[in-house]
This record gives structure tokens, C-alpha cells and sequence, in this order.
């Protein structure tokens, strides 16, 4: 692992890339567009997914698993969907390949040509409701709670590791009622869960709101999201939460019988996360030295160096540290003890500071002469001498410290670069720089949005709950605001 | 849900589909070959995916993503390779659809179309080993062990859900070696670990063997593979464990540094299980009543049918179970409660049965009066009425009773059905009945099991472990034999 990463204030693209790569979260694939997740960043995407799963678990939610295949047709079923994946889609059109007749290497057969072109899934609504076209006839089948992780395909010209590849990995849940009041529920439940997961275990300030009609999900009533505020103060779409009404069970015919013998269109919500969630982890607690990952999601959350350069010096350290390390086996802390011979220590701090671990237990003969151990906190690079006797005990406390530590200073700087204006000059000054967010007001007309994206870049990221709207002006017709927004320019 | 199966004896092939989608095991998809995995049937994976997940784990091996794209020129790379899977492989040829110009729905965008077509993994040999290449320099990088849970395709035309679907979800190991020695070791780790998981954990009793030359994975020096008889005596691959040698490595030129500074290629082994095991569980378990499921990895070890028709009777029979119920959460028992108003206990049963619930809990308005539950046992129908005081605390015995009682049953069948012949038609009578397998001799010679494939359809399912041929003679040729192997009709 070569040490340095580009500075941030050198290319924050750059400076992304690097701590992606040589934090060995992820590399590219072989395929332009698509992405390897290493060891290292899946599992800190298994962290991420259990703690999704638990939750979706706990509120009732099953997983299931549907086809990646879905027949061309079912695509042009719903007259927005269509136009938000068309553009996108990997189409598999033959299915066998045969020895190229003229010359070397493999040719596709054309005899195997399919007789319906397959997709293959930027999205599941569609397959997903033609079976559930076959499971529901009664209000007793309902609702249907059912997600599933997966990897769709968006077809992908520009690449940017985990934050827009050809191939990714996501949760997405689709769910079938009765009533348009639970349908809509639900969707605001999986908000609260998603807020929940980016504040509490990502230690990611969001804001909570409502997309407006140009970006929402294509197929949706409304979507609901959570956006964050990058270090380039740039937005990120940290998850969606889509009302679907009635849309897919019209496209796809999916009617019930309610409890008083009518027959009704299905209700429908879906919602997803993906690999971006790692992206935007990277982004938002990231510095110059690289990773800085949130305690309660850290694949180790203590790396334990002990300062040696023989096998003897390593096992006498470790027999030093015998009691500390049953205790965090007994508090259930994720640690990893790095033992590896003939690598400095000052090499095994760069890199473990790069993959992002919380705390690095420094352990030397010195230390053990007087009784003590060293511990750096990632956060803030503290230093701190501890007894030997007991010390483990307070490493918990220490984890909880710096998880808080890491949403504090995000919430600080998105706060600070969130602008409240009511200037278009101001606003576009601010966006051009791309110093941050503008909250103001908008006039609630898609054209007004529209003329503001062309002359800006700036998209409207939510429209905040609960955001009081009464005395503003709209930023660019000036006039009366309906509805308070946050524009940024987006990820 | 309809009632009734088809009876074994009437189709075999259609009491297997009957279960499975009456138990909600799995659906159709809507692209021919593919299928639904719904959400019981999910959950009776995620059983399968963990026990094997934290073995894998604990034997030193870490889990990541590699992109389901691959290039079609990878897959000529390794000679033998191309030949197993270029004849299935689903190919991506353009990555946009636009409006018909000359009619309704969408058509595939000619301009989209891809510089080199990509085909969807059938397995990932070829796209690890390009990444290893990347990341292997020395013999410090060494070994990888690495696992990935993923979706593969190969196309089929024939679709039998779980056991041939043109996609499906398995585990493929892909670890890289600085020696020989060490890459046939981990080859037979892995293979301990699928026979152990399938006895143990499935209660599916295994053959652990060598595969022959011809049945060998496509790419590999040498195959290992454990082989268990359905219930039709017919034979399934649960597990394949390969030894690759260096032929990937040399494929994709991936050498490293030895510690005395020689250039070497390096060794690796591949090996998978798939959601083909779901099948295999359904095969060797089922009876004309439904699914019997091994304790261990059902979704629901216990099912409480309260008997009574309304809420209150409903409730009152909880209250009276609650130190119980309280008692199942201590013991990690996994339970549901059938709390359904208007649907009768017959019909209950009947589903729980179809369903495969190990135990299943009667409690009625008489057995509170005379302060006893009934149990009713899914292996063999055995009613036990049991005192209400302290019953919760045997369950883990039943249950362990019946996970034996599973696995004892497919022994004795097993073995029953596995004859010994030297008669050539002897064995051809067995195999036309497809009766079963037969254990007998054969000279080594690839014609020779050539020839027998093709007159009776049967293969070598494996060379077992320590199968003493010593005083045999080949069942075709008369020759002396140099293996003694196991034939059957495989699926």
C-alpha cells in the first residue's frame, strides 16, 4: 500500500479514488463501469446491511429473492418507469456462445438469438408485481411485506466507485395493502428507518423530505428521501422512499377483494439503499490520511499494533495484553491484532489509519515497563496513556465518544454550509462555488425548478418537513412561496 | 392454498413441484427458466447461508463482491473452461431501448450496441483471477480466501425449480495458494465442511469422493464433490470442491514472489453450493403431506395452533401458554403463533404440515381444563400429550430427536438403495429401474464409462474416500478394477 493520498484540498475526485482504493474498500472491474468490493469494504457493507435488516426485520418485513431477468415488455407497462430505465438497461439478447468460425476466441451464436429480448433489473417493481398479480386475490393476503437484496444494472458511461457503477448492490423493498393510508405508512416508517441508520450507526447528518415531482422515482405518487451533505458540499441521495399508489397495480392488473366484497386496486410502496451509503461514509468523515469509519458499523474497531521486531517481542506483548483482549471478546469488540513481521510500525499506523479503524492500541517494551498502554483515537488523533489494569473497560466508552464525535462534525459542517438567502444573486454565487446548500423559498412551479437547474446545476434536494414557508418569497419568481426547499448540487 | 399434493408414487416429478410451491418454497418467474424465491423458502436459505457462512469464517475466510459482467474474451482463456460454459452463457449486447419508431412499446437501441458483448457469470473464475493478477505480487499476499454469495447464470431450456433454473443463488470460494500442498488442503477443508453442513445441519446423509476426469469441473486438476440420493433414488451434486493447480493462474498469468525469490505461479481452488440444496432438502425429506424440515435450518422449529373461534378463545389460550412462549424466546426456539380467526384448525394443520414445521403445538379449551398441550411431531405424526408445567423446557429435545430421526431415515434408505454387483446386468436392470446406485468396480478407462453412460444413462457420481477395489473387477470391461465407484442417474 503506497501511503499518501491526493489531498482533498487537491482533487477531492482524486483524493475519493485514492482512499477507496488503497483503503482496499474497492477497485474497478474488468468490465468499463463496473466495481469489485474488496473484503474490507464488504464488510463494512455487511455491517451496514445487518443493521438494516434487523430493523426491517423488526417492523415485520420478510426477504425474498425475484429473477434479474425481466421480459422487455414489462418495462413500457408503466408509462413513467419506462422513460426513468429505458435509457440504462443491459439487454441480453443471445444465450449461447460458440468457436468463432473465422478465426480465434469465442463469437456469439446467432442461432441463440432469444425471441423476446431480456432486462436485466435496473429496478424489481415490475417483475415483482407481476407475481404478485398471482399471490393476491384477498384482503387476507395483505399487506405483503417483502424485501430483497439484490444487484441491479444501470448502464453506466462515467464511473465513479461506489457512487455510480454499472452493477451495484442494494435492499429494495416492495410492499402490497389494502389501504392507501397504510401504503403511505409505510413509506414514512422506512424513511424514520433509513434517517435512523444514517444518523445513529453511519453517524451521517440527513435531511429528512419530500422529492418534488421532477425527482421523484419514476412510477411513484411521491418519494420521499434523506440527502447528506458531502465534504464537497455536494448532495448525496443517501435513500428513497417511494408512495406508488395505485400505479403498478393498474400497470399489472393486481386487483383484491376487500372485506365488504369489492374489488380494489392494490396499494404499493417501495424503498431502497445501495453501495452509495459506503461512498458517502468515505466522503463525509474522510481526511487527508484517509478512512475515518463510524465505531458501530467499523469492521475492527480496535487494530492492535504491538511495537516489536522479533516473534519473541510480538508473543510477550500479547501475553501483556492477554486479560484486555478476553475483555473485549467478552464486550463483544471487534478487533484485529496485527502481528506481521518485518513491517514497521509506522507503516502498520499509516495504513490502519487509512482503513479507517477507530482506535489503534499501541503497545511497547517501554509500555510494558511502566504498566501502560497508548491508545489514538482516529477522530481527532488524541493520544491517550491508560493502566494497563482496567483499561479495556473503558474502550466501549471511547467508541460511543467517537461516534458521536464523527456525526457532531458533519452536523457542524452541514450546518454551517447550509445557506438561508433570499438573494438569486447570493444563490448563485453559492452554487457556483458549490460551497454548499441554499434553503429558501420556491414557488412550486417545475418551471421555475427547471430554468434554475439550466442556469445552475442545482437541483432541488427536499422539500424539508415541516419546513415554514409562510413569509418567504420563491428565490427566482419572487413570488409567494408554497413550499420551503433545500437546492444543492447533486451527487 | 390448495390441499392436496400429488402423491409420490403417482409422479415424483410433480409431488417436487407440488411442494414446492405449496409450501411457498418458490414460484416461476416470468422470463422462462427463472425463478421466484418467496419469502419461506428464503428464509429456509438464509438458514443454509449462515451455518455455512460462519464456517467458512471461522476457517479463515473473508467475503467480497466481484461484477457479474464479465468479458467474453475471458471465458476463452482456460481451454477446458470455454468448453464447460460458453454453450449457456447469457450475453449482453446493447445497453439501451428507445421507443418502437414503428409501433407500440420498446425496442432495442442498434446504436447501443457494445464494442465486445459481456456475458453474465456462470462462474467467476475468469474475472477473480483477472482482479488476483492486480493484487497478488508476493508470497506476503498470500493466501487469499475469499467467498462471495452471488447470482449465476446458465441459461437452460428445461426448468426444475431450485434444481435447474437458468439463474440461481449459490457460494463460490476462490482462494490463491503459494503451494500445492496447501491448495489441496484447503480443496479438502472446504469438502469437510459441505459434507458436515449436509449431515449435520440438512440431515442429509453424503458420499464424499472424486469426481472422474469426465465429470470434473471444467477448468480444474481435480474435482471432490459430496453426492446424496433424492428420494427417487436418482443421484444430486450437493457440493463440488476444486483443486485448480495452476491453470488459472497460468490462464491469466498471476505469479508471485517466492520468500527465496523465485517467480512462481500460484495455486488455487474454487468451490460452491448452491440454492440447488433447497431442492435436495425437499427430495430426500419430503412425503405426500409436504415439506419435513431438518430442526436445525427450518425457519419455524415450532408452530402454536391455539384451537378456538374466536379472539377470546384465542387469547385466553395464549395467556395460558405465556410462561411457555416466554420460555422459547430463553431457549432460542424459533416459533410462530397461528393466530388466523375463520380458518379451521384442519386446514391449519394441513399447511403447517405442508410447510414442514418440525413441531407443532395443539392447545384447545379442553387441554386447559386438564392442564396439558398436545405436540404433534412432523417426522413421524407422533401426538404426545404433555403437563403445561415444564413441557417448553423439552422441546429442544424433541427437536433434536427429530433432526436424528430425519437424517437416520435417509441413511437407511440410502444404503438400501446403494446395491453392490459385479453382473453388468445386474447393474443395467438396477439403473433402467433407476433403482437406486450401485457400488462397483472399474477399470479407470474413459471408454469405458463412456460406453456405460450412454447404454444406461448412468454416471460415475464419484470415486469415494478410502473405497478398497483391491479384489475387484471392472463391472463392464472384467478387467481389474482401479477404482471402486459409485454409479446412479444423476439430475
Amino acid at each position: 500500500m503506497s501511503k499518501a493520498v491526493t489531498a482533498k484540498s487537491t482533487s477531492y475526485a482524486k483524493w475519493y479514488t485514492d482512499v477507496v482504493t488503497k483503503a482496499h474498500l474497492a477497485d474497478y472491474g474488468p468490465v468499463k463501469g463496473t466495481m469489485v468490493i474488496r473484503p474490507y469494504g464488504f464488510s463494512l457493507w455487511d455491517s451496514v446491511k445487518e443493521t438494516f435488516d434487523s430493523r426491517f426485520k423488526a417492523t415485520g418485513h420478510v426477504n425474498a429473492y425475484f429473477p434479474m431477468f425481466i421480459p422487455k415488455s414489462f418495462l413500457s407497462k408503466e408509462a413513467e418507469h419506462v422513460a426513468g430505465f429505458a435509457k440504462e438497461c443491459a439487454v441480453v439478447t443471445h444465450h449461447r456462445l460458440i468457436s468463432n468460425p473465422h478465426g480465434e476466441g469465442l463469437v456469439v451464436d446467432p442461432t441463440s438469438l432469444l425471441d423476446e429480448e431480456v432486462i436485466i433489473r435496473p429496478t424489481s417493481e415490475t417483475v415483482i408485481w407481476s407475481m404478485y398479480k398471482k399471490w393476491i386475490q384477498s384482503y387476507r393476503d395483505l399487506p405483503i411485506l417483502i424485501n430483497q437484496w439484490a444487484n441491479v444494472v444501470r448502464w453506466e458511461m462515467r464511473t465513479r466507485l461506489f457512487l455510480r457503477t454499472t452493477e451495484f448492490l442494494w435492499q429494495e423493498g416492495h410492499t402490497a395493502h389494502a389501504t392507501a393510508k397504510e401504503a403511505e405508512e409505510e413509506a414514512q416508517k422506512i424513511l424514520n428507518i433509513y434517517q435512523e441508520v444514517a444518523e445513529e450507526e453511519l453517524a451521517i447528518p440527513v435531511i429528512a423530505g419530500l422529492k418534488t415531482e421532477a425527482e421523484k422515482f419514476a412510477g411513484a405518487e411521491h418519494t420521499y428521501c434523506i440527502e447528506a451533505m458531502m465534504g464537497d458540499y455536494r448532495a448525496l441521495q443517501a435513500g428513497t422512499s417511494h408512495n406508488l399508489g395505485q400505479k403498478f397495480a393498474k400497470a399489472f392488473d393486481v386487483t383484491f377483494q376487500t372485506q365488504d366484497n369489492r374489488e380494489e386496486y392494490v396499494y404499493a410502496t417501495s424503498w431502497g439503499v445501495s453501495t452509495r451509503l459506503i461512498g458517502a461514509v468515505v466522503m463525509v468523515h474522510g481526511d487527508d490520511k484517509g478512512l475515518r469509519l463510524p465505531p458501530k458499523i467499523a469492521p475492527y474497531q480496535v487494530v492492535i499494533v504491538p511495537i516489536g521486531k522479533t516473534e519473541e517481542d510480538i508473543s510477550s506483548i500479547l501475553n501483556y495484553l492477554k486479560i484486555s483482549i478476553r475483555e473485549f471478546m467478552d464486550n463483544g469488540i471487534r478487533f484485529y491484532i496485527d502481528e506481521r513481521i518485518g513491517i514497521t510500525p509506522g507503516f502498520k499506523f499509516n495504513e490502519w489509519e487509512m482503513k479507517g479503524v477507530p482506535i489503534r492500541l499501541e503497545v511497547g517494551k517501554r509500555d510494558m515497563k511502566e504498566k501502560i498502554v497508548t491508545i489514538v483515537k482516529r477522530d481527532n488523533g488524541e493520544k491517550i496513556k491508560l493502566n494497563i489494569e482496567g483499561f479495556a473497560s473503558k474502550i466501549p466508552k471511547f467508541l460511543k465518544q467517537i461516534q458521536e464525535s464523527l456525526f457532531d462534525q458533519a452536523k457542524v459542517f452541514s450546518e454551517k454550509n447550509t445557506f438561508c438567502t433570499e438573494s438569486y444573486d447570493e444563490f448563485k454565487s453559492i452554487i457556483s462555488d458549490t460551497k454548499g446548500f441554499v434553503k429558501c423559498g420556491w414557488d412550486g412551479d417545475p418551471n421555475t425548478e427547471l430554468a434554475i437547474k439550466e442556469e445552475t446545476k442545482a437541483t432541488i434536494r427536499c422539500i424539508p418537513f415541516n419546513g415554514d414557508h409562510e413569509d418567504l418569497k420563491c428565490i427566482y419568481s419572487g413570488k409567494r412561496a408554497k413550499y420551503k426547499v433545500i437546492f444543492g448540487k447533486a451527487y
